[in-house]
């Protein structure tokens, strides 16, 4: 099966034809949050298999892409994230089928319980319908998205970055194939097959069609999204995530956690980017720590007091606490104590990730009291946000939006909960 | 203590005006956040026996809004629902004492599980930050709305009609010497003093200061909140309510239900609008039943077929099926069966509360999960979509959108999960 490809469209005809895709989502998401457990893993299962069967097909697409992108000079490392081989054909596919093993979160009734009035009250949870997705340039997000958003019962719109046009184009093919396999409408998972920026505007438009947008990408990506969306949004801003070592901690375990928290990987939004040590134990923290990010390569960038224990590092600025860096540099701060640490977290942080070192029990009911991120952390490294760590599976993204859905969005965060009544005839009096 | 009043300022000067304001709320909503339940329960209790105590002063600034509003020529059905006397005052207090003896949802852990890892993983229920309350005339939402909100652990921006300018003022007056007797910051539930209409559409922008709308009155309101406002809502639409009566009910039942969903009370959200009868059992149930309703005064409105077998009923129109009449009217159709009954309610309804009537488990299974309302009911009233009902306490509103809170939004609602980690020095591998 051919599909026909929408490349140049003007404003009004990109109107019409989201208009377009964004009816038949609505009309297949019926469909969708109908579908059997089974159905529904059938069809993940078959979107994997095509996968496979299709990868000559996939790859081929995706040398377009890799032509254009180096036409264009794209950065090494946006083609890297761009290209994709066997093994990564393959990890999407896998992806698929760890998706379809999750449990099904439809149709689940928590909480049922008699009233007085001899009701039984409880909430049922349900697709949210149709989902989209606005996301750059890793084309394997085609697949990781549309699988979370099937299993939850949703039928999703997915918007990737034009760079990525070809291979996306070429796994939407697959995605469509295995759909129609299991027999589920392909309109349930579609891509917008043009790259026209008129195109996502009219999806952040989309309100009779489209329950929810999930923008995945750079900041500049989630800052249109925010502005310009009528549709609710699940947001990720930056990961500005913190440890805080307190007078109380066991400083063999700061060290560890520390520096995982940083060197681990540097580019994920739950790296640590300023570490804050309680004044009472910087003197003997910070100089062997010091050393290992140093030997890893790592910039540190102190506060007076880090520095006047630390001269190595450079002075830090306003500006550090608030830099998400993404790289080999570390914002270090020393404060008095807990209430200064929460105080900064709570004030420089982005409410995405923040971790305590501490042995003391009030300490550590404290912080992770008023610590206003989506997660808070006790003696582990704020890598761990992520949905597998949590035992979420496979996740969507992560929220540092306080509605709906808080941290790593997984199945659940694709669903709400409606409740559910069951009587015997009664009658309100 | 006697506060400012602020009453005639331009746009400029509301813009600044709300920032205070809002400013006001955010750095008090840090310290209600962490205020002890015993502390938020006191505060209330003051609240409710300063309401008891300003009763005079409340009843002379409530006759103020009732001579205005005479002058203005408002209905006497606005007049009644302006109108306070000792006994609403009472019932105002009685309420803060009653959300005070609700549980405190604040802090609340579950779901805390060891991962593989070794890291515990679960979620922490944390207050929402500031909450924004837009209604319209009945002064007494000023004191539930501000229990609730405080409750929850959130600071709250109050924004009353204008016709109940001054009832609201003496009220706040109240909510503020109370909140003062408990030592919780006065700025944790402010009134917006002025009427000005430049001060709800700054409240539908400030971002940073307001964390969620709540809109409570009639469709414009929210009409005009859900198209300009930037800051996250917690909507409530219509309540196009349906009862449907299928093949396997129980007649009996049916008759209590339906009439008791439309006859019991015809103002509130949950009453029914549309009746919708299986054809196979139509003959047996539309006689008697219309002429109860006809007896209470009920207007029927029916499509061809209930006409053909009460012919007393006037004919309805497709407007009819999404009217939302609050009003001694019913709609009343006859469907082929289940499914035609499940597409009309997700059709023409507003997704509000929808029950059927009936003794086979599988049309009850399936009307349970195609049912695309925030409540679907079984054998039971639709007038029992209340938050008491349901065991939440009391709501403030109930909630037609999707995200973040359907039905009834208690306490619950107001408040968010974030995930709290804990580990022993825990690195990711």
């Amino acid at each position: 099966m051919k599909a026909t490809h929408v490349t140049d469209i003007n404003a009004a005809d990109a109107r019409d034809y989201m208009r377009r895709l964004g009816q038949a989502a609505r009309e297949s998401a019926v469909v969708v949050a109908e579908a059997a457990t089974a159905d529904k893993n059938a069809a993940l299962e078959a979107v994997a298999q095509c996968l496979r069967d299709d990868e000559a097909r996939i790859i081929e697409a995706n040398a377009e892409d890799l032509t254009a992108g180096k036409r264009a000079k794209l950065s090494d490392a946006l083609l890297d994230r761009l290209a994709l081989d066997a093994g990564r054909i393959a990890a999407m596919a896998e992806g698929c089928r760890q998706v379809a093993a999750l449990p099904d979160p439809v149709g689940e009734v928590s909480g049922m319980a008699y009233r007085p009035s001899g009701i039984q009250v409880g909430r049922m949870r349900v697709p949210l319908g149709v989902i989209g997705i606005i996301y750059e340039s890793r084309p394997n997000v085609t697949v990781d998205a549309a699988a979370l958003c099937l299993k939850a019962g949703n039928a999703v719109l997915l918007r990737g970055g034009s760079e990525a046009i070809h291979s996306n184009r070429a796994i939407a093919e697959s995605l469509r194939a295995g759909l129609q396999q299991a027999q589920l409408p392909a309109a349930a998972a579609q891509l917008v097959e043009t790259t026209d920026r008129a195109a996502v505007g009219e999806m952040l438009r989309m309100r009779e069609c489209i329950d929810v947008i999930v923008p995945r990408g750079g900041k500049s990506l989630i800052e249109r999204v925010s502005r310009d969306a009528m549709v609710p949004v699940i947001r990720h801003l930056d990961g500005v995530c913190h440890v805080y070592v307190d007078d109380d901690a066991d400083l063999g375990k700061a060290m560890r956690v520390a520096f995982n928290a940083k060197a681990r990987r540097y580019g994920i939004c739950g790296a640590m980017e300023t570490l804050l040590v309680a004044e009472s134990v910087a003197r003997r923290l910070l100089p062997q720590l010091s050393r290992q990010y140093i030997e890893r390569g790592i910039e540190l960038r102190g506060c007076d007091k880090s520095r006047a224990i630390v001269p190595r590092m450079k002075p830090a600025t306003e500006d550090d606490w608030y830099a998400e860096y993404l790289d080999a540099i570390l914002a270090v701060r020393v404060v008095d104590g807990l209430q200064q640490a929460i105080a900064h977290i709570n004030t420089f942080g982005s409410r995405h990730t923040d971790s305590i070192v501490t042995e003391n029990l009030a300490s550590a009911r404290r912080f992770l009291r008023r610590v206003d991120s989506s997660s808070v952390m006790v003696n582990a490294s704020t890598q761990f946000a992520d949905g597998f760590e949590y035992g979420l599976g496979a996740e969507i993204g992560i929220s540092t939006d306080k509605l709906h859905a808080r941290g790593p969005v997984g199945l659940e965060g694709l669903t709400c909960q409606k409740y559910i009544v069951v009587g015997d005839g009664h009658v309100r009096p």
